[in-house]
């Protein structure tokens, strides 16, 4: 809801809908989104749960830390700050391992942690969810170029409009491609290093990150 | 910093210093409050704490339900949607017992779970919390019309340009100021009621926020 808000990506649809803020103004979606991280700490500290007060609060320890200054919140700080600025692969990378690939790492490992991971395990599901956080930036890159609005759920070739530094303007489009699937192929290495059973989800959702056309 | 953005109180000073988006722009000012609230749930996890992770559990919960839409940002929402609006004295009250106190009252039962406290003591609390948070959105009010900007610190005259129902536009300026004097006489006698010891910085904070010029 504030990625949309004028003062940051300035998006008017969202999966094809209209935007929070277009729909009912900008203090009430700044308000939403607000809201809704608060929700989410409450929805991980319920009174009465079978998931034990040591293992809630290191859930709210992980998405904090993930959505905070040194995750979400700091990447897209460093994204805006980047703007019309020359930028290195690795800053990109490291620009975006905090902007997309916190959150979606921390989602990965926050469902491990309630299964209580070997070592191996978890350092394999870490790396999986570092190589589907990057690889959703680099197709979200590609799609801003390949895709139309309609398609896409939201304004197409935003990126180029706004010079932004991208994988596609900085390695280019075929590249780019190539890149996604390589990073699809080590989510998928990860999971078969860790000896991890039962990961038929994990390897669908890593799929349908890169293969969407949206 | 998220109340003073232009699409919510739009204010440029802040204890009299430029606000977080005037000196830094709107989208940091908007990641920097969303890195804040993430901050104060990782602030309330650490990973070694004397504090048992059942406490930190109730904290983060206590602390999302009081900040979240049936706290503070519900409250402001109701507050928007009212500009303009002719609203009941029951109204107002509801508004602000979200929108202002339920933090403020947080912040006192938070610190209060960590003791302990007996049913007794812990009304007696919640009680004292809440006439604090309502008296000092009264206080709010009156000084927005008795004060300068340069002793407030913000800018002064803002309610009645913006058309907001307030205290003072409802029961005028004597009765709200006496209104206020109620409120920290109750607060008073709500920790006298509990039974409590060491009141005296407790007591201190509520005629501090009462008698303040700021």
């Amino acid at each position: 809801v504030h990625d949309d808000m004028p003062c940051m990506d300035n998006d008017v649809l969202r999966r094809g809908k209209p935007t929070v803020h277009v729909k009912f103004g900008e203090a009430q979606a700044l308000l939403a989104g607000d809201a809704l991280q608060a929700l989410a700490f409450e929805l991980l500290t319920p009174e009465d749960s079978t998931v034990s007060a040591a293992m809630q609060t290191a859930l709210c320890r992980m998405l904090a830390q993930a959505a905070g200054s040194r995750g979400m919140a700091g990447g897209q700080a460093i994204d805006l700050a980047s703007v019309g600025q020359p930028i290195s692969s690795a800053q990109l990378h490291d620009m975006h391992r905090l902007k997309t690939g916190a959150l979606l790492q921390a989602s990965v490992l926050m469902g491990a942690a309630c299964g209580r991971p070997s070592a191996a395990a978890q350092q394999a599901l870490s790396d999986y969810g570092a190589s589907i956080g990057l690889a959703f930036q680099v197709v979200d890159d590609v799609l801003d170029v390949t895709a139309d609005s309609g398609t896409l759920g939201k304004t197409a070739g935003k990126d180029a409009a706004q010079d932004k530094p991208t994988f596609v303007s900085l390695m280019g489009l075929r590249v780019s491609q190539n890149y996604a699937q390589e990073l699809l192929s080590q989510s998928q290495a990860s999971l078969r290093a860790g000896g991890l059973h039962n990961t038929a989800a994990l390897q669908a959702l890593a799929e349908m990150l890169v293969n969407r056309g949206f």
